[in-house]
């Protein structure tokens, strides 16, 4: 069968282009082998790490040019000769940018069913899906955040760093989060709930540290990185004794600007913690994630915003514009 | 009464010479006040901390051109009014590079008295004194070593690295020590019991990521840190899934070069926890870590070496050595 599809045209130089893709047709073929499924897409994630993949940084396999663009989304079976899914069923699963695919038994393996309960079901995309997981797993595993702590989280209008927030906000942290622009960073006080929010593109008297300083009087107990770059410095320069530190994400990096140190002598300093986070360390806890923050979205405590785009043409433009911070809430090409 | 002393003459560019340092009289008051006491110093201990804090980027105070070079000793009470300190006692105190010191009340809190069974009495300064207590805090309270583990320490010939090296052969680790050139090597392996030691001097093919590899085929566990700069990131790159880094010194940043980017791609690759150590937070732990660490010794376990020079006008040639990394163990001179 026919289906649409959008694949790498060539590998982008910093932000991505719109030119860098190419939509077209492809083909899937007409009956299933034992163990497939073919599904619908309803609906495409768009996560920054994609542009890293695309340079061949990523932990995950690369994106080359002439590749269909890698990347999860919401899916229906349509026909399945697996056991573990049936017709009619809505799955997390890596399709990639396509209309429809063709899942194999790795593939369906690493797909998540969506619970019926989750509404809208492209929430399993967001805050209950991978950004979810990775807030729920690094606030609440590794980021050792106690009531009263000083809190500070990075692209925190994002699906993950918004989470992370209000989740320290219930833990009873003091929260300051960092976007860029006022429109995120309204929406990240007045609807998320953080206590302040600094606009790193106009952070006030003294730049981001100025800012910071204002911010954080007592310094930073906790930072939960997504981004990476200058700003991971200048929060590391405000560190309190006994800081913990999450790596979560270098945004600042992906679209290839080089690396910012992440000064050592910061680190003794503030006789902090640093750990890495990868989400994919954390699969197992989906279940215990979903029901924890499902209970926080039915009560009114955790809020999050759904950027959606139509139909998959409008794919590159979409990830151009979220590898721009010009998104609002987690990025969703809906088909 | 009249005293010698060292001054610091200017504040040293790059390696410290010795024509940075002045040996010259002093005058202690011929009466104490109350609270005071009059000590005489027997050892002194060279630590490469003292370059940074010369250089003004250290935790403790600043040592400015002028000033009477600091640093701990080991001394002996002459006369003292203090209720803590008896005449004829042995203390570790900051005497600085004097032959003798007037010690104000505060100096005297923060004096450590030397148990007797103590022999020499100079371990107070090296392996029983802080260098221990910041291997034994390091290894046994940060670095989460686990029987099995490869553990990678840097400075390994010095009384920091050494001790950690074997503390954690103790506790069942493979141990890779860093040292510069063969005769530390040689003292690392076949005195310290080390597993392997890689000379950062001449690591062979491949440079040291090259030794690093032939040495740590499956990846470091757990990094110890004592230099910082390139051999930090060099270990970055081969860190295990699960490392632990302890950062405990920036031996090579302290003559002054820049510092070398800790890039968080690779903490987060390897889901790293990296802890900053500061030995100051230490210091109640110093009975429990002299009774283990002398039952190391006096079972054979634990060895270490002094580097002695003596009289006060070696000292600056020695810290000179020291900070050339021409040292053999910890680095004292005795008066």
């Amino acid at each position: 069968m026919q289906i649409e599809q959008v694949t790498l045209a060539s590998t982008p130089q910093g932000k991505p282009a719109e030119t860098d893709f190419a939509l077209g047709n492809g083909n899937l073929p007409d009956v299933l082998q034992d163990g497939e499924a073919l599904v619908r897409v309803i609906a495409l994630s768009l996560d920054p790490y994609l542009r890293s993949a695309m340079a061949g940084r990523h932990l995950s396999a690369s994106i080359a040019p002439g590749d269909v663009v890698r990347g999860e989304g919401l899916v229906e079976v349509i026909v399945s000769r697996s056991t573990r899914m049936a017709a009619g069923q809505r799955w997390v699963a890596a399709c990639g940018w396509r209309s429809h695919a063709l899942l194999d038994a790795d593939a369906i393996a690493a797909a998540r069913p969506v619970a019926t309960e989750i509404d809208p079901p492209t929430l399993a995309l967001g805050v209950l899906g991978m950004p979810g997981l990775t807030a729920w797993a690094g606030f609440g595993k590794l980021a050792q955040a106690r009531a009263g702590d000083t809190l500070v989280v990075s692209a925190a209008a994002g699906p993950v760093g918004a989470t992370v927030g209000q989740l320290a906000r219930i833990a009873g942290c003091r929260v300051v989060g960092i976007a860029g622009g006022p429109d995120k960073c309204r929406w990240v006080t007045e609807v998320a709930g953080f206590d302040a929010c600094i606009d790193h593109h106009d952070p006030g008297e003294g730049g981001l540290r100025g800012g910071l300083k204002r911010a954080c009087p007592v310094g930073v107990d906790v930072y939960f990185d997504n981004v990476g770059g200058d700003l991971l410095l200048a929060v590391c320069e405000q560190l309190a004794v006994g800081a913990r530190i999450v790596l979560c994400g270098l945004i600042a990096h992906y679209n290839g600007e080089a690396p910012v140190p992440l000064n050592p002598g910061l680190i003794i300093r503030a006789r902090a913690t640093v750990r890495g986070l990868v989400v994919y360390d954390h699969w197992a806890d989906l279940p215990r994630m979903t029901a924890e923050l499902s209970g926080h979205i039915a009560a009114g405590r955790l809020k999050f915003r759904e950027d959606r785009s139509v139909g998959l043409a409008s794919a590159p433009a979409a990830f151009v514009r979220l590898m721009s911070g010009h998104n609002r809430g987690k990025a969703l090409v809906i088909l």
